[in-house]
C-alpha cells in the first residue's frame, strides 16, 4: 500500500522522539536547513502556520491598546551596553557587523537579539509627560541569537517572533501589564493551539537578562519534556533610568516610567508539533491550519465525481472553511497518508457511492473517527468536527500534563520520578540559588516555574531541608 | 486659531518641497530617524499604512499562486559571488557580520541586500521534475542596503519590502509572469494608492543587477520628480545554470528553469506622500488610510452630543469604516488641523444642531468639499464619498501626470523643457547607453522607461541624430 510506504519514512516517535521530530518538520514541508548552521528556511506550509498565528494574535494585541511598528535591525554596541545585566546576557550571542560596504565601520552593531534598548531609546524621545502614557508598541520581526546548537523552530541563530515593549506611569500599571500578556499567551496557547499551560513566575536564575521579574508559560511534550512558550518581563525602571526616560507626572513632578516586554516566537510551532503529532506525522490544531479540511475523490474516473467534490469544496470555502481538493493523480490511499503527514484536521472522503446516498465521509486526524454526513448538513457538521477536533487534542494534551506532574519531598525521589516518568516534578523550595543549581547538577533539572496556582506539599525545601518558601516546578526542558 | 498654528509648522511645499516632505513624516507621526545614519523607525501611524498595503498586496500575490516563506538574513559571501553580474551590483553596498560571539567567522557573511541568492539555494534543493513548476514564492522582509545618502521612506539603510522570486519550465511562462507581477503593481497604485503610473521596460544602463530585462512603473511626484514605485525582473536562466538548477522536463530531458523577481516597499508611502499630500499635511487614499473617517464632536459638553457621536461611530465601524472619535480636550479646530495633517480621507463634524436635524457634516480631506449628510443615510453616503476621494485624488494626480510629459526633438530641447516644467520628457533614442550618459550629464536626467504604449515621435535619437530604436522617458527621479 502507498500510504504505508509514506508512513514507513518516519521514524517512530517511541523509538527516537528526537528523529521522529526531525522527520516530521522535513517531511511535513515546514522548514528546511539553509548553508549557515543554525539559519533555517520557513517553508510555505510551515510559514502559513505562522501566519494563522500572527494574525489571530495580533488581533489579541490590538484589543489590549497596543500598535505595531518597527524598529530597526541593528544596534550600536554603545546603546546597548547602556543596562549592565542586559548586555552581558546577550553580547555572547550577538552576531556583529563591522563593515559597511568597504568601509570598517567605527562602532560595531549588533543584529538585533531582542530590542529593549531601542524602543528606550525611542521611548526617550516620544515620552514627555503623564498623556503619553501608557506607551504600548509591538513589533513582528527576526532576531539573531548566535547560539551554538540549533533544532528546527526550537533553537535557530535568526527566529521569528514578536516582541511587545511597554511603558506606564505607575509600577501597578507594569505589574498588570506583564500578567495581562502572559494571559494572552496562555489563553492563546490552550485555545487557538489546544497546548494547555501552567502559568507562573520564573526564579532569579532563569529570569530575563535585566528584568525584576519573568512569568512564563510552560506546556508538557508529548515525551514529558518541558517546553517554555511564552514569557512576559516586568522591568521595573532599571532600563528607563539607564537610558533617562522621563516624564512629568499629574503633580508635575519628574517620574520613571516602569516598563514590560513580551514575547512568542516560531518556537510555538514546535510546541505543537511535539504536543500534538503522532506516528503518521503532523496534527494540526484547526484554528491556525493552513488547510483545515482536505477533499480526497474516490473513484475520481468515474462520472459525477470530479464535479460533486469541487461542489462541496465551494460550498465549504463560502462556509469559510480553509478548504483544499486534491485532484492529483495520486491514488487515495497515498494522498490519505499524505495528508495525515501534513496534519490537516480533516479528510472528505467522497465516492459515487456516497453520491448516490447524497454524503460524503469526514474522517479526523486527531483520532482517525470516521462520521458519515449527510450532504445536506454539510457546513453545519464540518464546522462541529473541527470544533470537536480541537477540543480531543487540548483534552488528550491536558490529560498528558496532568497525569506526568508528580509531588516529591527530597531531590532524590525527584530524580527518579523524573528518569522513571519525565513530566514536571513538583517540590517546596527555599528560594535559595544553590539548590536549584543542586536539582540541575544531580537530577538533571532546571527549574521551569513558580506556578501561580500554589498549594501547601509541606514546610521544607525539597533539597535542603530548610524552611520552604514556594512550590516550583522542574522538569527537563527543550 | 489653533489651526493656524498647527499648520504653521510645517514648511510651504511651494517654498522648499524637500523640507516640506520631511515635515510631514515628522509631524504626521509616521516616522524617526534612529542614532544609526540611515535607519529609521517606522512609527505606529506610518506603521499601520504599510500593514494596509501588505495585506491587499498579499491577497493579490496569493490570486496569481504565490505563496509566503521566509529565508534566512544572511548571505555567505561565496553564496552572493555565484553570479558575477548580481554581486558586482551588491557587494559595495553590503552590510558584513564578521563575529558571531566572541568568535571571528571563518566566512563573511552579508546582511541581505535582496534575495535571489538565497532562493537560488533553496530552487536547487527542491526543484526536480517539471512537476515541481512553476515555484512562486514571495516573502515579507527587510532588507539593508548601505547607502551614503538617506531620506524618510525614499532611501533607507534598512527598509521593509516584499520580494517574490519564481521559477518556471520554459522562458516564455517566466516572462509571462514578470509582465503579470508588474501589471499587479500597476494596478494596485491605481486602484488602491490612487496613484497613476507609467508601465515600461527599464534600459540595460538601469535594470537591475544580473537581470536580463526590468520592468518598471513609474510615478509623478507633486513636485514633477520621477519615481520608481516597483519593479518586475526577468533572468532567464543565467542564475539557474550559476546555481546548478535543473529539472527533468515532459520529455524526459535535463533543462534549467527561468526565473524571474519583482518588489516594491515602504517607499510606496514615500509616493503616497508626495503624490497627494499638500500644505496641510498628508492626504491619504481612503483604501490604506489607518483611519478613514474621524469623528469630531462639536460643543462636545452639551447634553447628548457625545452620545450621539459614540452612536455615529460605532455605526459606521459596524459598516466595516475604520473610524476613530477624537473626544479629548483640544478644541475642534485643532482637532481638524491634526487630522488634516494625518490626512485622514473624511471628516464627520456633529454637533446639537446636527442633531437637532438628524444630520452631519462630512468634509473630504482632498478638496474640503463639505455635504450635509441625514443620519438616516449615514453608512451609505460615507462609503459614497470616501469612493470619491479615492476617485478625486487619482483623477488629480492623473491630471498632473499627463500635463507634465513634454516632447523633445534635442537634447537641448529635453534639458529646456526639464528646467521649465520638470515631469517627463519624452524622446525617440537610439539605445545607445553613450546617449543615455550624455542626457545624464548636460540635462541631468536619467532614463525612466521605455513605455509598453509606444508611439513614433520620429526617426531620429534626440541625443545623436541616428537612426531612432525607441520612445523612450527622461527625468529627474528620487
Amino acid at each position: 500500500m502507498a500510504k504505508e510506504k509514506k508512513v514507513e519514512q518516519i521514524t517512530d516517535m517511541e523509538v527516537d522522539f528526537a528523529q521522529w521530530y526531525t522527520d516530521v518538520c522535513k517531511k511535513a514541508e515546514l522548514i528546511d536547513y539553509s548553508s549557515i548552521k543554525g539559519m533555517f528556511i520557513y517553508r510555505p506550509y510551515g510559514y502559513a502556520i505562522w501566519e494563522n498565528i500572527q494574525k489571530l494574535l495580533d488581533a489579541e494585541f490590538k484589543k489590549t491598546g497596543a500598535e505595531n511598528v518597527y524598529m530597526p535591525m541593528l544596534i550600536p554596541e554603545s546603546l546597548l551596553q547602556k543596562e549592565k545585566d542586559h548586555v552581558e546576557g546577550f553580547a555572547p550571542e550577538c552576531a556583529w557587523v563591522t563593515m559597511g560596504g568597504n568601509d570598517k565601520l567605527e562602532e560595531r552593531y549588533c543584529i538585533r537579539p531582542t530590542s529593549e534598548t531601542l524602543f528606550c531609546e525611542h521611548y526617550r524621545d516620544i515620552i514627555h509627560s503623564w498623556r503619553d502614557l501608557p506607551k504600548m508598541y509591538n513589533q513582528w520581526c527576526s532576531v539573531l541569537r548566535w547560539e551554538k546548537t540549533s533544532r528546527p523552530f526550537l533553537r535557530h541563530r535568526e527566529f521569528l517572533w514578536q516582541e511587545g515593549h511597554t511603558m506606564h506611569a505607575t509600577a501597578e500599571e507594569a505589574r498588570e501589564e506583564t500578567e495581562r500578556m502572559l494571559n494572552v499567551y496562555a489563553d492563546f496557547c490552550e485555545n487557538v493551539l489546544a497546548m494547555p499551560v501552567t502559568r507562573g513566575k520564573k526564579t532569579d536564575k532563569e529570569k530575563f537578562n535585566g528584568a525584576e521579574a519573568t512569568y512564563t508559560i510552560e506546556c508538557m511534550m508529548h515525551d514529558r519534556k518541558a517546553l517554555q512558550a511564552g514569557t512576559s518581563h516586568y522591568f521595573g525602571d532599571g532600563f528607563a533610568k539607564a537610558f533617562d526616560i522621563h516624564f512629568t507626572d499629574k503633580n508635575n513632578q519628574q517620574a520613571f516610567p516602569h516598563q514590560t516586554s513580551w514575547g512568542v516566537s516560531t518556537r510555538l510551532i514546535g510546541g505543537i508539533i511535539m504536543t500534538h503529532g503522532d506516528n503518521s506525522g503532523l496534527v494540526l490544531p484547526p484554528k491556525i491550519a493552513p488547510v483545515q479540511l482536505v477533499v480526497i475523490p474516490i473513484a475520481m474516473h468515474k462520472e459525477g465525481v470530479l464535479d460533486k467534490a469541487r461542489e462541496v469544496a465551494e460550498r465549504l470555502k463560502a462556509a469559510g472553511v480553509r478548504v483544499k481538493i486534491d485532484e492529483s493523480e495520486q491514488s487515495p490511499g497515498w494522498k490519505f497518508a499524505e495528508y495525515e503527514m501534513k496534519g490537516v484536521p480533516l479528510r472528505l472522503e467522497l465516492g459515487p457511492k456516497d453520491i448516490e446516498n447524497n454524503q460524503c465521509v469526514l474522517v479526523r486526524r486527531d483520532n482517525g473517527e470516521k462520521t458519515f454526513v449527510s450532504l445536506d448538513e454539510l457546513e453545519t457538521k464540518a464546522a462541529e468536527l473541527l470544533d470537536a477536533v480541537h477540543q480531543g487534542m487540548f483534552e488528550k494534551a491536558k490529560k498528558n500534563l496532568t497525569d506526568h506532574i508528580y509531588d516529591a519531598e527530597t531531590l532524590e525521589e525527584a530524580k527518579r520520578l523524573q528518569q522513571e516518568h519525565g513530566g514536571f516534578i513538583r517540590t517546596m523550595w527555599c528560594g535559595d540559588e544553590a539548590c536549584e543549581n543542586r536539582m540541575k547538577e544531580e537530577a538533571g533539572m532546571s527549574s521551569r516555574c513558580m506556578p501561580f496556582a500554589q498549594e501547601k506539599l509541606g514546610d521544607k525545601c525539597a533539597i535542603c531541608g530548610r524552611e520552604a518558601k514556594t512550590m516550583i516546578y522542574w522538569g527537563v526542558a527543550y
